[in-house]
């Protein structure tokens, strides 16, 4: 009834990276293309140090690039030893003997499947986040337009879940920046350190003492880190810091990104109206009603943000290993880094797309910030008026209002003999919610430039 | 280079689940089969409630069958509208009218995405747990067997690491038992009230009461639920419950296989030897060293589990769930149920296989027990002879041992004048570890015939 | 400058629990005097079972009555053996052994650490969730009068953010209270369940059998959890099923109160306007903004909703516990259970206060319905009229009003050709959202008589 | 029955931090003190900035340290508000205004609650880690030491549980160094980056610029970060990347430690006997087993880590804060960040003692070493004889030795006719243990350095 393997997973069930280019780059047959990367990059090193004759990488990387392998039949092979690499470097050993007896032995020399298998999976998270990395990017780039332009868009603050002073959508979108400019920073560091897993057997490089003599094991290992771009390291199959880190990153930008789409979810509601989402054939459309645009964009971006502090936690968890290769913590690690960068790395491309095509509906704002009348100002009241009225006397106005917001409480004030002394004018600023946004201009000023700052520094 | 689609994952980093029943019965393949099954039954009880033309059910379920899908274009297209049911739909609906035009008007007819994708998913639930259901039922008898085959197997309880008193593996195995059949109780009811979710857009199953009368909703959803074999229910797109009680009862599973898991990664040390993994060709070797006999099913077992909370905690947090369908906690479910389903189905079949062939070494588990000489029965002692010779003087005596093995605690007894009138059996008794296993043999019938009772009532 | 221990948290950062019942039950005082209640349970049970004088369990419970602990000494004791029954039991039996020398071998008799603190937890459990059963009975009632007499109360229904079909204030009520009683019944189900937990040095009870013989352990076990309303059990040190039913438990009402909240915080917003949380003098005041009132009750139930899964994940992980006592997932349960029945129980106490008092605005929810025009019936012009008019022009009609809100939906049907013989009141009809609410009546009904006889059954 | 206050926490549950330094830098007391000291800066601030008379700060200041807090009384006082600033600000309002009514109004002049604090629990994190940063300087000390003197002290790596190549204890030192340096570094970071948090009612700091002019709010708020010792900063009531810094930084330092833990745990087993917990008087004692040492620093070393990751992903869970103050997300990240902090800081000085003082057993790790007799070294000969001998044939001789440790596997190797060439030298230097690890030294040397530098470069 459905072509395809019957035990596929095509990202059904996770629309929010279904399809994009995450999902390529960190499916299955990329972690393998990842693995038999490394493998190649182990000759090239063998072969640059002297060991295997000049022309072994070139060989290995070619039987690489021509090798058929069944993704689903090495998954199911993975299961008695554990993981792939033992099938994986089975069938790659005879491909290359059936070119060459003598380069076979070049194949995996000296490794171990967990080097193979770490420093294929930092790999991958390199390549993956390339594309996030970009998409992050572009929501910086779009959150500083919107910040700039919208700095005397006039909106209402909202705490906890009530009208507070007035404010500017710039502010909020410069707010939104701070966020994810500094888990970019955040995660452009995890990504620069990420390093390559080198240990052998028990951590110890013996094997490539034997194979060459002391200090071969770290000079194979700074030769394969040069050539796949990964970090020079000492062995840490049971020290997970550059896991951890990896994932403490990726769940920071989830949370920057998650804080943008819980703001615009609040905001497109109907009763709200003052974002939509970019308009787009086709996309957010119901099965039942045929009037609904939904904020898909958020609503996946959401999605994401909440699934990733639970992943990051399990890889935090996994850093608590035992020995030299534990007894569980490892093998629970491997799902819950690939779903995190599935899930940031998607949700980073919806926050492209949304952030570069909000649609901004000032009027709205300001018409819902005008429902809370001159109560928005009470507390520029309190402060002015305050020490002249008498705090429980303004406090009875203000109230008034709040009450019946019939009331006006212009007129009232007006009225007060304390008062007389206050002219039409100072009391029409006191009263106007766009002269009472306080530093909004600076604020937004220090954030797009610590953003811009930031961001070059980690260049 | 590798074949099969590049997006498409295989298990290759789930060695916990990647080729066994519950993958297949999980894949994205599966849950549209699931999901086109509900639109099915839907067709059917219209038809057996008189609305539409015999053969309408029969029509549209030979359309299903012969129906080609292609699940990675239907999940790309899923993005826009956030989750695959419309495409499918509209999919299903066009190759109905190339049959039969007027039968296609019953298609999804009255029904909501959500309606189909949540009772899909209680479907595969159900599905995905025939085969774990029947791992944990023979996970039960073999511990059966187990705990009272070794009642009388001598080995050290161990707490914070160290010996405690004497007690039997088949005490241990009879806690195993007591919390794997605990657990099997909590997922059948789970299970057997696995609901059908029938609101339509907005709750209130509104479009039936057109397409009939008021009470035609309700209605179509029993007997959607009854053909599916699921649990009548009302509305829940926002009320979680059973999702949250699948999910609370495969953690608990998951924590109670985990539990066996962390017993015998210990005891399969080495320096332990207590139990080996049942012995199978090929299974648990290393790339590196050919000695090398991994516990590859515990270390599975042991990483499915320390997974399974985190993934229920995110299912307990999606039923914080706002409005009529959130707006984001309702995507974070999916894959996080799958996930669980997954996990602790691929780690039923490991423990099946795990305790069905448990190697147990009851020589070394007496050695063990005998590193710690008298010193494991100074509980005892100090009972019986505390009174006679003193707590201070006992204590050291006892510590004289602890401090050196070679010390012949026996002896020392023997020499103290206030011991004169204990007889020399008395004190062999005493200092006989197999004579201080306390209610041993009372707790494991206890154990095994509270779990028989227990899986004899939920059937 | 503060007055109390420097070292003393009174709730400080919580309010969620702070100064409610729950807080005081569940305290450091509370524990220790749980501990001592197992202690006297045990004295009593030696005497009961004919071994102690008589008058050994009265005694110790006058000792204990007139104990005098300082339970931040008795903390910071705790420290070098890893809990606080060390220390505890050496003050208890001083203090008795200066009463009665002789009654004090009695103290602690054949017991160990973890039997005194895990029976304390239970114990503690039991009684602190008295009052939030009860809170949670009180929300049923209260949930169960907004659904019965809001039956009629028009409002929209809301998915991903957007306007849906037409639904009821009954309705939702009705999904409130399915949530919350089912919750219920698994919280009444674990409570009833809650076992003593009794197994010696090493879970055989050996010491026991000592002292008396083969079946005292088990004999003296049964005894004491008879008198303190525990169930009897075998012991499960490292089997901690009941802890992870209590714990899942909780995370469910947690959910289903949190499903609450979420929905009042939308709805009490200024833009909405639909609810109101219960007035009370001084609550929810803003120490800037006078005029602004808080929706503090469901913000602390929120905040305790989302607190929940993770510590319930965390007791579901201290199930994964190795040996007899395991090296440190213990240890980790105590503060997440005791943290998850404060913040649930917190939470049931101001859903209790917030159902009872919370105020519903018709007027408002009218309003809101009316914003969507006759866009929320679409759905059933789109069922009743497609076929007439065609699916693709109604469309274009109803797109036309989504656009312009200002467009007359009915005069467009009016004019519509293919709908001459469609009456007046037929289109009148078919536009009343009143008229669109499906199974409403029905639904609310059997959410009533559902909840109304699990729990019945429960009791 | 028991002293102090009914509802008081003193840590009975929490033996990881009880009784220590990080207690009382993390009570309630201690926060409400950092909240009076951020209200003390204020004063300080309007002074300096030339808005408040001279001897504002001072007085303040001085009515601050005689105010005498009920701080149980307040916490009950915070429900109604949902935290304690309100009635706290009340009470100093009064107290100054006993003293001097004018200087009244300077009390919490242009703040908002949250700015105190949120500013407040940067304060309380950054008093709080002093000493546990000191206690980790430690901690890299003596694992610098440990990895220096045990760099000979052969041991056997451990993978999967099972037995692997030759290592050293040193190198496992090493190991755990490079992960504490790594975390530390990470904290440091996160420490120096505290920022105050000010932004007024909305983020907009307003009310300063009505108190002063625009500007004043930014200058105000540097002023008060200054005098605290805080980094300036843009308001960030709902941007909490500072705060999931801080968090992700204390589950890395969690997880170092809990390394270095299971470690412990595993070789201080009496089967192992390689590792011995330091020596303290009354440490670690049983109530039912007088001759039990349990590890009891390392367990509650581990149990802190076990509960790091969930807190810190209910903090960066807490970052996806809707509007300008968050409708609950606010309120779950204050306990969860304060027991975040108890347990690391409690940990990191357990740690400290327990590797200033652990006892290492070389003698034991050598016979374990030696229970896999030359197993241990078959990758060497492989490596070596394999291509002599044939891979099948060496396979089957070390096999032979697996299955039986009696076989004499270097005579078997002698009697091969294929190694005829191969001195009796050679071949003992090829079974000898000690040759075979590899880059050890090479290794060790990179650790110590890599942490010396990093920890010299972020000071």
């Amino acid at each position: 009834m459905t072509n395809g393997s019957d035990v596929a997973d095509v990202g059904l069930l996770s629309p929010q990276w279904a399809g994009t280019p995450v999902a390529a780059a960190t499916s299955d047959a990329a972690i393998v293309a990842a693995m038999l990367d490394v493998e190649v990059a182990l000759a090239y090193a063998w072969q640059e140090l002297g060991f295997a004759p000049d022309g072994t990488g070139a060989l290995i990387a070619r039987v690489v690039d021509s090798l058929d392998i069944d993704v689903a039949s090495l998954a199911a092979r993975s299961r008695s030893g554990g993981n792939p690499i033992i099938p994986l470097v089975k069938d790659l050993r005879a491909a290359v003997a059936a070119e060459d007896a003598a380069a076979a032995v070049w194949v995996h020399r000296g490794a171990t499947s967990q080097d193979i298998h770490d420093s294929a999976l930092m790999l991958v998270a390199q390549r993956a986040l390339v594309a996030a990395r970009s998409d992050l990017a572009s929501v910086v780039d779009s959150l500083s337009s919107l910040a700039d332009s919208h700095r005397a868009t006039l909106m209402v603050s909202r705490t906890l879940t009530q009208h507070g002073v007035p404010s500017t959508f710039g502010l909020k979108a410069a707010g939104w920046l701070a966020g994810v400019a500094h888990a970019s920073v955040a995660l452009d560091r995890a990504v620069a350190e990420l390093p390559l897993q080198w240990g052998g057997a028990g951590g110890t490089l013996a094997s490539y003492s034997v194979i060459g003599e002391t200090g071969t094991g770290l000079a194979v290992s700074d030769a394969v880190a040069d050539r796949l771009g990964l970090a020079r390291s000492i062995p840490w199959q049971t020290q997970r810091s550059a896991v951890v880190q990896l994932a403490s990153a990726l769940a920071q930008v989830g949370g920057a990104l998650g804080k943008i789409a819980v703001d615009v979810l609040v905001m497109v509601r109907p009763e709200f109206g003052e974002l939509g989402e970019p308009s787009a054939a086709g996309r957010g459309g119901s099965s039942a009603m045929p009037q609904k645009q939904n904020p898909v964009l958020s609503v996946l971006i959401h999605s994401a943000a909440r699934q990733a502090p639970g992943l990051a936690a399990e890889v935090q968890r996994s850093a608590v290993a035992v020995d030299e290769r534990p007894d569980g913590a490892w093998h629970a690690e491997w799902q819950s880094i690939r779903e995190l960068l599935r899930l940031v790395g998607g949700a980073a491309g919806l926050a492209a797309e949304l952030t570069s095509g909000l649609r901004v509906f000032p009027t709205a704002m300001l018409r819902n910030l005008g429902m809370s009348g001159s109560l928005v100002v009470s507390e520029r009241l309190m402060l002015e008026y305050g020490p002249l009225v008498g705090r429980d006397r303004l406090q009875e106005l203000v109230t008034a209002q709040a009450v019946d917001p019939a009331v006006d409480l212009r007129a009232l004030l007006r009225a007060e003999p304390s008062l007389a002394n206050v002219s039409d004018q100072s009391l029409a600023d006191s009263l106007d919610p766009a002269q009472y946004v306080g530093d909004n201009d600076l604020i937004i000023d220090r954030a797009i430039e610590s953003a811009r700052s930031a961001l070059r520094k980690e260049q």
